[in-house]
């Protein structure tokens, strides 16, 4: 297994959980690209409530039966290996909000036994 | 449609979800602020545990029946957006935690097409 | 109330819910530590999807029906304390990834009445 530590990028995508990519949810083909393509970890995280680029308000309450709410994917890994899946990314997100940051790794990867 | 690239701000503000404001629960209200003042997108995300300023235990476990979950809101607009809004939040947020970080803006948008 | 304000670290933690630590889930015992450390608040979200260091995928899906979602812990505080917490906490986490990343504190305590 890869370590990686030190200086990373943490990317945030932020779409709709009703987003479609082909056949599936658009996270879940996501996440997908994010593992095939080596990225080291990501997690899926669903809100209560939100806006976004279309500035509809999607909340989990009684007026909003559908299931339009917020998703947040976070994934971290170096600068190289988010340049190289960021295109892909780009080409399969049709709306929404992508933001890099630079967190420090501290660690990542079974200890060593 | 605004567009948004580049460095801008992440604001994320920490309250508990018993937290009030007026007739709603403050998560609500500080949600249509964020929307009503233009701030690009915002997302409400609720945690199953988690303590903040009062330092109470907040758990979705059996012993904790009451619904006071931690909230987490996220919001991403330029510095000049945020600082108009912030007064704001200030005001509205009796107990709790905001932070603000520079995150880099790939984009939020739909593609022209 | 110790008050918090200015530039401070936000931790970051991603485990599996079913992670363990003696006899409870690994993110109520990591809570706990952070409580009893004093840090200045916590919050405990879980995702819907993700994997990580060994590259599993967890889902909320049918397909698995095991409760291995992925967790995120976040919790924000002065470089100080993060220093005097994260060995415990790497002695506790052992598969995962955190990270750390400067964030600007704008509040952290009730006003004062």
């Amino acid at each position: 297994m890869r370590a990686l530590e030190g200086e990373q990028i943490c990317m945030r995508i932020f779409i709709g959980e009703s987003d479609r990519a082909g056949k599936g949810p658009l996270y879940r083909e996501l996440l997908n690209l994010l593992r095939t393509e080596g990225i080291a970890g990501a997690t899926v995280l669903r809100g209560i409530a939100g806006y976004g680029a279309k500035s509809h308000l999607h909340t989990a309450g009684v007026l909003a039966l559908s299931q339009d709410l917020p998703i947040l994917i976070e994934a971290v890994d170096t600068q190289e290996h988010m340049d190289r899946v960021l295109p892909k990314i780009d080409a399969m997100v049709d709306e929404g909000l992508i933001t890099l940051e630079k967190v420090h790794v501290l660690r990542y990867a079974p200890k060593q036994k």
